[in-house]
């Protein structure tokens, strides 16, 4: 409860109605000095170019003899201007991605609609987790976004599962792009017990495959953009490129989908949809874009930080929190940094501001018809040592003194 | 029913119950020609060489680098010796490879158990469909087999999508080896809408999981033979190899999953699976040998054809029947064989009595713990076009007028 307070206090000062705890009342600047010291300058064509000494590479133009349609323009470029408003389904409206998207595009003139059966929340009850930012419901928060903007966002509260819900929600919104984030998308959690693996599975591939089927009966323009993830890749030693691989194999030639070599029952669910998906592109000329984005940190963007009521989730638990996140709350309360195994492992990271403007720009520039267009996100990458270096550096700033990877415990939650 | 007496008295003369329809008797020998041409001199160890002009190809060996344990030996090498007989469970032993796989384990010394909820029975019942050899059911099937060889089959009825019924079957019999065949196989069935789409994947994907989690949990030691599809892989314009492909790219090196493009729900079902196993293999060290089947023709083995209640199904149908039984019936009846599309879609084709022969090699090479064993198997390769020559030809010698490729109909069904 105290360490919640702290950190609130921290990232949240709008609120009159929380205590500030006073030992370190700017610590969560640390948190956005990192992001603030990439977001702006970001390139959304392909990621940047920064290359570190890891397994994980990235491709800066799509693969050859490939004709992606490119996420191209400036963000002047692609703000909305049509006389009828786009309207866009944000699938997950209420999970941490999904909120900070919807609250974007309803910003940047989308219209808007959430469709979530708010399983996240319930996770936290069953697991005996919580957000460290006080969130409040979902009604709530679309209220004070009204109240705030003028602008209304619609609710769909159902599991995409269940097909009556979601074409009930197709026929009566008619999107012209639905962006799916509505995957259960811990790879811990899905490692937890047979229940929770089959669970993960089931959610993600049937939910998905239900998307497909809706947009096929009901909204055949609609461009799905998907959330993949790097880690379906897995960590292969050559070059990750984008979705697809030029393969010249006993004299021939072909341009096959990238070998996925995924490392958990979710990231697996995630490499199933991406078969799935290309695989009605092609049937059926469905328009897909998938998104594979690295980690996303960060609590902050322009719309969650205009009130409190608006504010995104953060996760420091063992089973949501990203790495990241956990070494900034253990950093703050003065808890060793739990590096698990050696710390070498290194990801592609990028902020929540960079994720609602990649989806901005997917939707903007949409696939084809029968196109399966794949991106992959980020724009830095980190080894988890680097991580707890940085953590601890921004600490040291903030007169914290952080205890630097004491904690090691060998685990397979990564 | 004129039609299921004229093939069924071709294929099963040991009924003295089942009237004969003259106009044909020794129809079905065409397809009994097909089988004896090609099933007593198999090479297990890969699949034939022999080349057409089709996308598919064959790989003669490990891919390089790759260390496969072979399945090497003659059928004398590895029938069955220990003084304690190896337990197998043959889950989907009520369908078509999975009943006579399981004879010809047990006649070959194998303590076996089927497992099976009989779904396949029921679709039959709902699609208004049938077996056109009468089969028995699997209670007297059983019994029939003890009868006349003295060996017992056990039964357990139930769903492996139940994971406490399959716990108990596990626990109870304590499996070697479980062969997979308990999938939903056919890809039209999971095309005809999304309800049976889903049925597909959600019923092959979970029913997988839950086996290898059973695994995990109480036979460490057991081997998943799991039966695949040589149409996971697609037609891509490049050599297909066995499960794994080097690739080199921008001056590195590395083995990876050979590239997956599926073209049904159920082809897409058989690809996930392969991604699950693949993961357990390495996360859990499961030993998984995955058989790439071809289509899988004949209805006869030795065992299978001792008693007319040993019987095989015989599926003549759009949805679960294969083109050749198709064209046989088709031909039989004096119906224009019904060539879809152009009729140069290439397949690879094995005999039944290769695939028992197929998985029992497989049995008693096992895989190392933590080896993800992928092997392709068929032993020649057709067109329908030339299926449709094959039978017209066979027709003749019977003194049949077979009209050829008349009812050409475009369908997404091949």
């Amino acid at each position: 409860m105290k360490m919640a307070h702290l950190i609130t206090n921290c990232s949240f000062n709008t609120s009159p109605s929380v205590q500030t705890f006073s030992s370190s009342p700017n610590y969560c600047r640390s948190v956005g000095q990192l992001q603030n010291s990439k977001s702006s300058n970001l390139s959304l064509k392909s990621c940047s170019r920064r290359q570190k000494k890891s397994y994980v590479t990235c491709a800066s133009a799509a693969v050859q003899g490939q004709t992606q349609t490119p996420l191209t323009g400036s963000p002047q470029a692609y703000e909305h201007s049509s006389s009828k408003p786009k309207k866009v389904m944000v699938i997950g409206g209420d999970g941490y991605c999904g909120w900070a998207t919807a609250l974007h595009l309803s910003n940047k003139g989308y219209e808007v609609a959430i469709v979530d059966n708010l399983v996240r929340r319930l996770f936290d009850h069953q697991l005996g987790l919580d957000s460290l930012t006080p969130i409040t419901s979902i009604q709530n928060r679309v209220r004070r976004w009204k109240s705030l903007t003028g602008k209304t966002i619609q609710l769909f509260i159902g599991d995409i599962c269940d097909f009556e819900f979601l074409s009930e929600a197709f026929k009566s919104f008619e999107p012209d792009a639905a962006v799916h984030f509505g995957e259960q998308r811990s790879a811990p959690y899905s490692m937890i017990d047979r229940s929770r693996a089959v669970y993960t599975q089931h959610n993600n591939v049937i939910g998905t495959l239900n998307v497909l089927f809706a947009m096929k009966e009901y909204s055949e323009e609609c461009h799905l953009v998907k959330l993949g993830t790097m880690g379906e890749y897995g960590t292969p030693n050559i070059d990750i490129e984008e979705g697809f691989i030029t393969v010249t194999h006993n004299g021939r030639t072909d341009i096959l989908p990238y070998p996925k070599q995924a490392s958990s029952f979710y990231h697996l669910s995630k490499v199933h949809d991406s078969h799935n998906i290309a695989f009605t592109c092609k049937a059926w000329g469905i328009r897909a874009t998938d998104l594979n984005q690295g980690v996303v940190y960060g609590v902050r963007t322009d719309e969650t930080a205009m009130h409190e009521e608006l504010s995104n989730r953060f996760d420091y638990d063992g089973v949501f929190g990203t790495a990241l996140n956990r070494f900034c709350v253990q950093a703050a309360v003065g808890h060793p940094l739990t590096v698990y195994g050696k710390g070498g492992q290194t990801r592609g990271y990028l902020d929540i501001r960079d994720t609602v403007q990649c989806v901005e720009l997917a939707i903007a520039n949409p696939a084809k018809p029968g196109e399966f267009r794949v991106f992959n996100q980020f724009t830095e990458q980190f080894s988890v040592n680097e991580l707890a270096k940085l953590v601890t550096a921004a600490g040291a700033k903030l007169g914290l003194e952080v205890q630097d990877q004491i904690g090691a415990q060998p685990t397979s939650r990564g």
